[in-house]
């Protein structure tokens, strides 16, 4: 039959990074086009341990139906570790979500109606622009450069769109970018966000893993009127199988966030949210966040140790500090499918920046991820995409 | 500050079960109020031994991000199920969602534009009601009997109302009635929504746990063009703490509730999962169900000759043949809040119908469960109960 589906549903079932994911799964092509976390660093042995001892303690209320903010303990653990970077916060300003994705989901939900601008890196993570377009909303982005968010261009986009009703930021090591907005531009963002009167949608998966650098403090720290919705997840200092992450709002906030979250899966896996909090009671997950930054600040070395071995000169390419990704700029008008087809023919992938662009992308883009290879095949696969983009070079010079 | 919300978001933070709940909570009251399985009935220690399995053989992997349709063992073992019951089907046809809420939002969001129709029992699952309002739904309710939905009553809001995008009904053992739809009114249903080309949303939670009578095929089973979005969950046959449900539907909505699950959650938690998906290849669920139904149906007989004996004559309620509640109607007009409240002095509970109905409900309603609470409280409970009915009763009279 014919489906009549809502505006919410996108036109098309194509799924371009699927499809990408697909094509770089092969199993004789060296992939950076992934995100995912290093399985061999889950702890699988201590996750064990103390799940025996949630079904041997507390099975029967683990396995029961709870309330929709989440699990108490476990807030209380996150208030902890939110005092540790910066943010004071009580278990009332925190709701527990089922993954960070469904906070963005739940916080657009709330908040756009159909027309309303949502201002957005430029880049930013392309699932987070699916979830904003689906609600309605009126996309802009704003340039960035090495320093996150360029703040004169935030503030003519903030002026040409009074209808805007939140900044969404990924503050530190940027996906796709592996970027981070300096401490200057984090209170001036707020001082923008004050000025406009809008809210900060504040994105930070990967805040934690740091391993190069100073920290700097969450654009939430600097927030004095509860103007910054705060967001992150375990999946990438823990596990991202178990779906959990978490909001740090105003309470008047997560009174509404709970109720939508109730009306979206009543609550996130309870056994789940028992199991995480046991671990961060028994074992020090800093100590664990360190390996963590340790295997991934080596492999982000050694990629770009290759890089410049292997990469003309004119190629530029971000420097993380923590975070997954390394961002590649081409210059020269380069088409990325293109290069990405040359890729594959050597046996190497990534994912071509068009799809983390709010609107027109900037040709000859592209996002790689070190977080799950051996140092060895990044070593082996720079080279193979060193000599797929100077061939790639030459052709468009050619032409 | 002063946040500007989206239309979806609900004007006040009442939450008018959550308060019922509360107060039913108090140590003293015996409270019918709640809608939780039976934990004594969780299978602790199978699920401990499955999950050390899952640790030790596919640890890594469960732990990873995985695909938003669901983990493919899983969903097999789901295909063997619904063939049990009825319903043929394919792995391609079976999306994995967060618990039957999640089904429900995403079926709600996937189809309903601001001022679209939705067609619902009359009384029906409240938390439904709240998703549909939220994306914008007009709410009609038909009417129900003992057999379920009115077909004629049906047949002239489908006419009323060209707009209408869905009907969503809970066919067996219907939340708050515990009625049961008969096996004609099924294939009239189908039969309707062809005529009038609509979509039938099929709410199946309990029907598994059916203590009496014979067993009636889904309304999914009668379905030839992929008309009926068919959903059930785990919650009720092994634990509502780790959220795990699931859809059924024509293989084109599987792929777009696929692409709307990704931008909701990315995947359920995979852990769990995989959880599921060993107990149910190493443990017989229907054993495990039998027990349920064998302690619910105790528990309803239990308190309906506890009815039979302490309400008038006059009370009409349910004989519900699975599920967790019975539906008791007053007759003449009785206020339910004040009910309420005398029941509360009297240190007994329920839930009052009101926020069960679409718009206007029926004075003197309210649902009973009796899943969770032991025979001899069941006794005492309904006694109580008894007494502050004919007292309210009595009043109402006076007045």
């Amino acid at each position: 039959m014919n489906y009549q589906f809502s505006t919410r549903v996108p036109k098309t079932n194509e799924d371009p990074v699927g499809n990408i994911l697909k094509v770089a799964g092969s199993s004789d092509v060296i992939s950076f086009a992934g995100g995912l976390p290093a399985p061999e660093l889950f702890p699988v042995e201590a996750l064990k341990k103390v799940t025996n001892e949630v079904y041997d303690q507390e099975g029967r209320s683990a396995l029961q139906y709870s309330i929709a903010a989440g699990y108490p303990k476990l807030r209380e653990q996150i208030v902890a570790r939110m005092a540790q970077s910066g943010i004071n916060t009580t278990v009332d300003n925190v709701m527990i979500s089922t993954g960070s994705q469904q906070s963005i989901d739940l916080t657009a939900k709330m908040f756009i109606n159909p027309g309303d601008t949502v201002i957005v890196e430029q880049p930013t993570y392309l699932c987070a622009l699916d979830v904003f377009r689906s609600y309605g909303a009126n996309l802009v982005g704003v340039e960035m450069d090495d320093d996150g968010m360029k703040m004169m261009a935030l503030e003519t986009a903030l002026q040409a769109h009074p209808n805007t009703k939140f900044i969404y930021t990924i503050p530190s090591f940027q996906n796709p970018t592996g970027r981070t907005m300096s401490v200057a531009r984090r209170q001036k963002v707020i001082e923008l966000a004050e000025k406009y009167d809008v809210i900060i949608l504040e994105d930070d998966p990967y805040g934690a893993i740091r391993f190069a650098g100073t920290a700097v403090a969450p654009i939430k720290h600097f927030d004095q009127s509860g103007r910054v919705i705060y967001m992150s997840t375990f999946s990438k200092i823990l596990a991202p199988g178990m779906r959990l992450g978490w909001i740090v709002a105003d309470t008047a906030l997560i009174k509404k966030f709970t109720l939508m979250k109730q009306s979206a899966d009543v609550h996130s896996d309870n056994l789940t949210q028992h199991i995480v909090a046991r671990f961060m009671a028994e074992y020090d997950i800093d100590a664990h966040i360190q390996k963590i930054q340790s295997v991934y600040g080596q492999r982000e070395r050694v990629m770009v140790a290759a890089m410049a071995e292997h990469f003309p000169a004119s190629v530029h390419y971000s420097r993380p500090e923590g975070g997954l990704f390394i961002w590649v700029e081409i210059p020269g008008n380069i088409d990325t499918q293109a290069l990405f087809e040359t890729c594959i023919a050597h046996n190497v992938a990534f994912v071509p920046g068009d799809p983390f662009y709010p609107n027109a992308a900037t040709p000859g883009t592209f996002r790689l991820n070190y977080s799950t290879m051996a140092e060895d095949q990044i070593k082996i696969g720079i080279e193979r995409l060193g000599t797929a983009i100077k061939e790639t070079m030459a052709n468009a010079v050619k032409v």
